[in-house]
């Protein structure tokens, strides 16, 4: 290798051993909380569930409000944190939206004519705790709703509308017929059939890779980042969103139900093709710490302010549920 | 009655028979033909059916590309013609994103967990031709794709982004769970039991005159209509909505289902209440005539730039379908 490029290896190496510095030092825990609590207020503010007591809103309510891990609207924010250090109300509520999208598709894809689960956070699915007509009318109402909270930005003052405008388009081509639904089409075309590793890859591209990477490219687009900036974190979000799966994958295998909330060893007795199938239990363990090796060498260029990114690229393959 | 109040009564039933007479003038045939074309051409472009051949897409063109009045985009188109007497290309995409709405609703209400149709608009409905799970996904990607269009009315040169943002947040709010998904709650919740008046009338400006009223003011918002002509036109759309529902259910009792391309008697054979079940069939006709004749009174101020919507005021009681 010529000197030049071992110079440049070498740089590249000590960018992402410093981001695992970063992420090491960094009070992952203390910071998740308090985002989450901040999340979660203004999930419940945004709901209105206060004023309106109708069956629609209780099954909305049990759906957007079990407690999860808030990951979609934390990533959201913390890519804001890396490009501006602070995340203003606009940013909160664009990831509010992206959680009210990735709520309505969790009940959707539980429906007994997709995966037909009936236990998620922990909690009865949807349809199992109300009825079918109730959860495919909240899923449809938790979508619109997510748009209504996007449009109401414009009541901010600090509001730029053709940015709110952008990240509506950014967030339903992320969300849609080329993206996450596509993603679940392509997800029930392929239970009961071997699909390769590179037909699986572009299948969860679609289907989860999509909104986190809505999510990451949201913060940054309301936070005014630039083009360089946009594409290390769009690159940082396409290597998480992976991780994420093929770390879901080795969950459903070996974690424990009681944590996750879910029933594991389902993937197994629906003959689905996952990473631990196709590459072994060990090979997609060592897959997925590259692929956040990959996420953190992306925001190298952004320093300490990407702690947050940095710890939670981290946190997703450490996690146990 | 004291003369101040004859004259003025006077004047208003002057107003609604120039406005009957400026409809019985108009060529509506010819331009629910030419909006019609226009729309449709448009709808087939933003669906994108060419570049993209999935089955997802396929199902969303089944149902969005099936032979339809298009209500609701060319009631979009007229109202911004009554203001401004000419509709922008931001008037027929927010048109064409509000027909998307109607168009996933309908797959929605199709389906077997709700009202379990199998004929519409002449043809097998979405879970029939296709499957469930596709049907439910489709009606998904539809209005995702609804706010995706409105989003992409940024690129107009014209383009007020504040107003679409407007748009967004007065077609959430009429679609969502305090408009049209809450309706569809109610409808469903009232399946066998013998509903008053009062409540079947609001379930109907929930499921059905919700959207209505969307596209009525969104053609009037995007226009630039001040608060008289908004409140003209929304009191118009109030009118024609439930005049259109009472229609329907009309049509129901005494239609051809050849003619209507969905089968006749259902609401008697499901014990639905309805108008003419609850005022016998001759009175609901003549109630369906006088909100009509009020949707006329209201839009009196335009003069002859509401002929389109006179109109369709008028044919929404004397179609056969």
């Amino acid at each position: 290798m010529p000197p030049m490029l071992c110079l440049q290896k070498a740089a590249v190496l000590q960018m992402m051993s410093d981001m695992q510095n970063t992420a090491a030092g960094f009070d992952l825990r203390g910071y998740l909380k308090q985002q989450q609590e901040r999340i979660n207020r203004r999930l419940a503010a945004l709901l209105d569930c206060n004023r309106i007591q109708t069956r629609l809103c209780a099954a909305m309510k049990h759906c957007l409000m079990a407690p999860g891990k808030r990951l979609r609207p934390v990533l959201c924010i913390a890519a804001a944190e890396a490009v501006t250090e602070i995340a203003d109300e606009t940013v909160l509520e664009a990831g509010c939206a992206i959680e009210m999208i990735h709520a309505y598709s969790l009940i959707h894809d539980d429906l007994p004519a997709m995966d037909n689960d009936v236990l998620r956070r922990g909690q009865p699915t949807c349809h199992v705790k109300f009825d079918e007509a109730t959860a495919i009318l909240a899923g449809d109402a938790l979508l619109t709703l997510a748009f209504q909270t996007l449009a109401g930005c414009a009541r901010f003052q600090e509001t730029n509308t053709c940015l709110i405008l952008e990240a509506v388009s950014l967030i339903t081509r992320c969300a849609g017929y080329e993206g996450m639904v596509e993603g679940q089409m392509q997800d029930m075309a392929a239970e009961g059939q071997s699909l390769g590793l590179d037909p699986l890859k572009q299948m969860h591209a679609l289907k989860t890779g999509a909104l986190i990477s809505a999510s990451v490219s949201c913060g940054a687009l309301l936070s005014g980042a630039d083009e360089q900036q946009k594409t290390a974190l769009l690159s940082y979000a396409e290597n998480i969103g992976l991780a994420f799966q093929v770390t879901d994958d080795i969950l459903n295998v070996k974690g424990n139900p009681e944590r996750m909330g879910k029933a594991a060893g389902t993937d197994q007795a629906r003959a689905k093709s996952t990473y631990p199938a196709l590459m072994g239990l060990e090979r997609a363990g060592e897959y997925a710490k590259d692929l956040v090796g990959n996420a953190l060498q992306s925001i190298g260029i952004f320093g300490n302010t990407a702690a947050p990114l940095a710890a939670i690229a981290t946190y997703i393959i450490e996690r146990d549920r």
